[in-house]
């Protein structure tokens, strides 16, 4: 029994709390932002296209966009799509500006992005990477693709039956050297192309994946342009489309099916940079057929922004929400506890803010070598010069692994952040109005489209391991980023004192012995089981989890030394460190097992302590990505941190009814009004009427 | 290049696949679902509640419901209610049949199941809990709530500044000496009743909780009955009431919002079966205030049942599908491999096979649990007797605790099973008819209601460690349940060789080994740190999650022993094995810091080898769960295995067009087909025009 307080005195201040620990920022905000933006200029740049964005009127992505159907949702996405066309030929012929403008969009509308880099980063990207520059200048400028005119492209490569396994795919075309043509051809329904983005409503073209059959000889999959709908929009005969429906997110994306019954085409639109058949059906084969792939990488060096931008924005709202909420009175004090103060909040939370500024340096670096990448391409293959191309393709090998390993790690890990920050927000977590539904439901597809995660992770691991199989067999490691492995080899890593976590360079050592000695480990395992590589299929999945956070965190040491101010440089030491002590936790098994962690202990007290450090500048560390609130859109993430009236008055703006009462409460009235049983029977099983019916046994009895 | 295999011999053959495997089951699926139901006679009771739910008519979820609107969600929800009415009717008196039939359909329409049960599991328990027997009479039966007639309640406990905390609570019950009333109210934004189900719009009466008032007095919160709307469904005067809106999922329950401005209730509407206010204002404190939170358990058990029955749905689809789908050519097949022979697969899938199993245990032993704490309650209220009411408090403390690591162990599991079991069937998995997207979006919240997992895994690790500390202080250990630490401290278990992985008793030695071992690790950093609980939060955590599978290992090795079919306990005891070698897997990190596992890679050697073991009898195991195809509603699911084809026609047969040419499409042609810019903006920036515009000037040059 306690003094009545009055209520009033205890209202939420959650903006009060928000505002003061703002108010307390020790390092400059820009400073801060031009280093996840990559520089100065980066961020100008950045801002100025997000302002577009958010006051464009057609571009509006408000609390109803969490709760449109999904013919809603396809409607207007199409209308943004045509919106986008005409900011796109603003940015022509700078086609990078118009990737950075869809990236931000991505933040915040992932479908409208989808349906646009399905039709420019595949349909497009395909017949770049595939065409030769004559089949490229057609469909791109001639006929206008490339500013989405007149051709709207998507990508059938996927089928019902296959998805990773694209050599396996089942599509037939066949070549008719009578009629000149190819005939495209589903022969079953396994080869059914599948999740095919735009082709259910959009789609004019499409670049299919198919066999290639000449003379009844299997020449493998190659691609061809078939066009899907005539200059109506109306199929061709002998196509097939169908919607494939409703997805577990983004719905605004008209993702199809489609089947080919003997389509013919021109044999002008195989895409052939690489393989030629000439009119009598001899086939050229390629040279260098791994170059065909190397332009679709884009996606997954996309995939790596676009988890960084959606952790940047979900860690915001669950570290605002922290900083606000209050829950539970600590001994001595009126007022209740602020979320964020306790040691398991922090816990669950500021690792992945450490991770999201990790994965900052992740996407500058991985765009970087993408572009040098694209870069050695097309001079390897205008110069014609062996060497330029030799060195173009061990350049694609390197960013083949680190796009697997970093792809399928930074997708993941923003699927876990979006989830333990909606978790972390409690009840309120789960309204839709959060954001989190829709940002998880969105987010989750890219852990499995254009590489499944897992398989991802086996193809990075698998190759760490061959790395170190030629360190141990030459001496020697091929591969720019894989040339840590002799610093692991030489120095060996022990974190033994308080001391060693607090010291970046040695806990990077630390990652690198721990991905040696993994290796090391599955190498043995894989002698004595007779190199069965799916039995130490969890081994590559750890190395692939540990490539990605030694990757990240051998750059971030470097970007570093390059800043300046130190009160910035001071911060960022502080996330990386305890971006490499969670990491080190999170494998702690394999670190104590090969000794490179000695006592757990002393990491769990340097980890308490880096929380803690952290935990001080939540604020500032998040408004330093600089998203305006229409880019948060959350009712718990705003700027001004007023989280009950901003909730309250979204729901009551939402709300379709008044009072209470919708159209249906009349029939869920007549239930609670409902009669007896008796009654609505007519009294039919009364003891009256059961006398009645067995009046003749009653005689007899 | 290759020969051309006919393509049509290579059509997908997912239905052979799994009726080849069924065909080899070599153990009784009767006598299994029997083990999994608890008796045969229990197995029969859920099969024919099944069929009769199945058929009905009006309770159908089909793939539709995987598309619906909220607006649909809430009105067809609504209608269900009204016929499970009429099941109640005829379940009656003999309410545990219908709590049965409602558990069963929360597995395919959870917001159904929700909907009706906050009115008879929370309203009506609330009244039962804290009312005397006259007011639960009067208003379950006299007006006939536990009907579903005259009265349907909400149960209006959180606010929107508070969840976790209830003793903070802040929404107002002011006694009125002069009225004899209380006047109940909101008195800021903060205090604003937040989530209550039913509120939107069906309740016609709630349960408040809010803070007694007296003479200025504040007795901490009670628990009143209000009134909301008439007869006409119209809201009294001073209630203000609105929808909270979209969620994560449930879109089908009508959550809602409430304010209370001075609203009037008559005195006798407080539940006082252990707070008694006397018309003058006297107020009669709780003799055992724990009792009246005592009826609130029963939620957090139903959903031990619940995170049962849904793995038991999920972790099927996700197995029949990797039984029956083909990705990647083994070397010297001519077919691609089965998904589960990829030993990865089986690590992702199995364990939580053998978790669903070890639910199956938990739930039907918590259930009779719970069934004999209100037995002892209610005998001990009536009896009035001291001995039986401590008794029976002290059963309610063991539940609270074991509830409490349960509850939230069983739901976070089984989010990360629907998850992985998505993630598992590729880009399939993210269609909507696959199920795991609503299905994943409905379950999570499970995480957070009727006790936050985190705070609940908060409270039950607490209790293992004070268990602890009595057993070092006393030598003794209270409560049935913590008796294991005795053994723990006896024997202490190593796990060494292979063979100590295959006995179950080890297995199960260990894992109480383990809770001791951190527990005591955990009270030294209590002694180092100056009490501090919360710095061992992460500490908790784990010996939450740990006590659940000591909980569930320990029973289930008592179930097998009542097994009398060799072959049925054979698979069960590879499945406990599993399931245990798993847990320990999962706490690696421990088991091998405190030594209880000496060699890990053994551990690796003993896992792989059970997975083999459980993979061979996969489709047995989940065909053991009896589930008919509308209870798997599930596209990749379905008992034949037919995967593609049903998924094909669902699609087609949900499709809103034919032709692939929706309305929109009008509007995306304009676009595809505008002119040039230039035309567009009637040639403004053309040379002539910018000649004429500077005609003086060029004068001028």
């Amino acid at each position: 029994m306690k003094q009545t307080i009055l209520p009033q005195e205890r209202a939420p201040d959650a903006s009060h709390l928000i505002w003061s620990e703002r108010m307390a920022c020790t390092f400059s905000l820009n400073k801060m932002h031009a280093f996840l933006e990559g520089s100065f200029g980066d961020a100008i740049h950045t801002l100025r296209l997000m302002q577009q964005i958010e006051r464009d009127p057609i571009l509006q992505v408000k609390s109803n966009y969490y709760e449109m159907s999904r013919e809603e949702h396809r409607k207007i996405t199409a209308e943004k799509i045509a919106r986008l066309a005409q900011f796109m030929e603003e940015d022509s012929p700078n086609f990078q500006v118009f990737q950075d403008r869809l990236n931000l969009i991505a933040m915040i509308d992932p479908q409208l992005g989808t349906r646009v880099g399905v039709h420019l980063g595949l349909f497009l990207s395909a017949i770049r990477g595939n065409g030769t520059q004559e089949q490229f200048d057609y469909w791109a400028f001639q006929r206008g693709a490339i500013l989405m005119k007149d051709v709207y492209g998507c990508f059938s490569m996927t089928e019902i039956a296959h998805g990773s396994n694209v050599a396996e795919l089942e599509t037939l075309a066949e070549y008719d050297i009578e009629k000149k043509v190819f005939r495209i051809t589903t022969p079953h329904i396994g080869a059914t192309k599948w999740w095919i983005g735009g082709a259910a409503h959009s789609a004019t073209h499409t670049v299919v994946f198919a066999r290639l059959i000449v003379k009844k000889r299997d020449y493998g999959v190659k691609t061809f342009v078939v066009p899907l709908r005539d200059v109506n929009h109306n199929l061709y005969p002998g196509v097939s489309i169908g919607d494939i429906g409703e997805k577990m997110g983004r719905d605004g994306i008209d993702n199809g099916w489609i089947q080919f019954s003997n389509v013919k085409i021109p044999r002008e639109y195989m895409l052939c940079k690489f393989c030629k058949v000439d009119e009598d059906g001899n086939v050229e084969e390629p040279p260098l057929e791994q170059l065909a792939y190397g332009a679709l990488l884009g996606g997954r060096v996309t995939m790596v922004t676009d988890s960084f931008r959606t952790g940047e924005r979900f860690i915001t709202i669950a570290l605002r929400y922290s900083v606000g909420r209050r829950q539970f009175t600590v001994k001595g004090k009126s007022f209740e506890n602020q979320l964020i103060n306790y040691p398991l909040h922090q816990r669950r939370l500021l690792p992945y803010l450490a991770w999201v500024y990790g994965m900052s340096v992740a996407s500058y670096q991985i765009q970087r070598d993408h572009k040098a990448v694209l870069n050695g391409l097309e001079e390897g293959v205008r110069s014609g010069d062996i060497k330029v191309i030799t060195n173009a393709i061990e350049q694609l090998k390197g960013l083949f692994a680190d796009s697997a390993s970093l792809k399928s790690t930074c997708t993941w890990l923003t699927a876990d952040l979006i989830d333990e920050a909606r978790q972390s927000c409690g009840g309120h977590g789960y309204s839709a109005y959060s954001g989190f539904g829709k940002g998880y439901a969105d987010h989750v597809v890219q852990c499995t489209w254009e590489g499944d995660n897992n398989i991802l992770a086996q193809n990075s691991g698998r190759i760490t391991i061959q790395k170190v199989l030629q360190m141990l067999k030459n001496g020697k490691v091929g591969g720019t980023n894989y040339q840590f492995l002799y610093d692991a080899k030489r120095e060996g890593a022990i974190l033994e004192r308080l001391e060693d976590y607090k010291d970046l360079k040695k806990l990077n050592l630390a990652i690198k012995s721990i991905i040696l000695r993994i290796s090391l480990n599955a190498i043995d395992k894989l002698n004595s089981n007779g190199k069965n590589w799916d039995l130490i299929a969890n081994d590559k999945l750890s190395l692939s989890k540990l490539y990605a956070a030694e990757y990240i965190l051998d750059k971030w040491i470097s970007r570093i030394d390059e800043v300046e101010d130190e009160n910035v440089a001071q911060q960022l030491k502080n996330l990386a460190v305890l971006f490499a002590i969670s990491n080190i936790d999170k494998f702690g098994l394999e670190f104590l097992k090969f000794k490179v962690v000695l006592d757990h202990d002393i990491l769990e007290k340097a980890q308490t302590e880096f929380l803690q450090i952290v935990r001080k500048d939540v604020i500032p560390l998040t408004d330093s990505f600089k998203l305006s609130d229409f880019f948060i859109n959350s009712v718990l993430g705003g700027y001004n941190g007023d989280i009950y009236n901003e909730y309250l008055e979204t729901v009551k703006s939402m709300d379709p009814y008044n009072n209470g009462k919708p159209p249906y409460a009349t029939e869920f009235l007549a239930m609670l009004n409902r009669g007896g049983v008796e009654e609505r029977e007519k009294f039919q099983k009364s003891p009256e009427v059961l006398a009645k019916l067995c009046g003749s046994n009653d005689d007899d009895d």
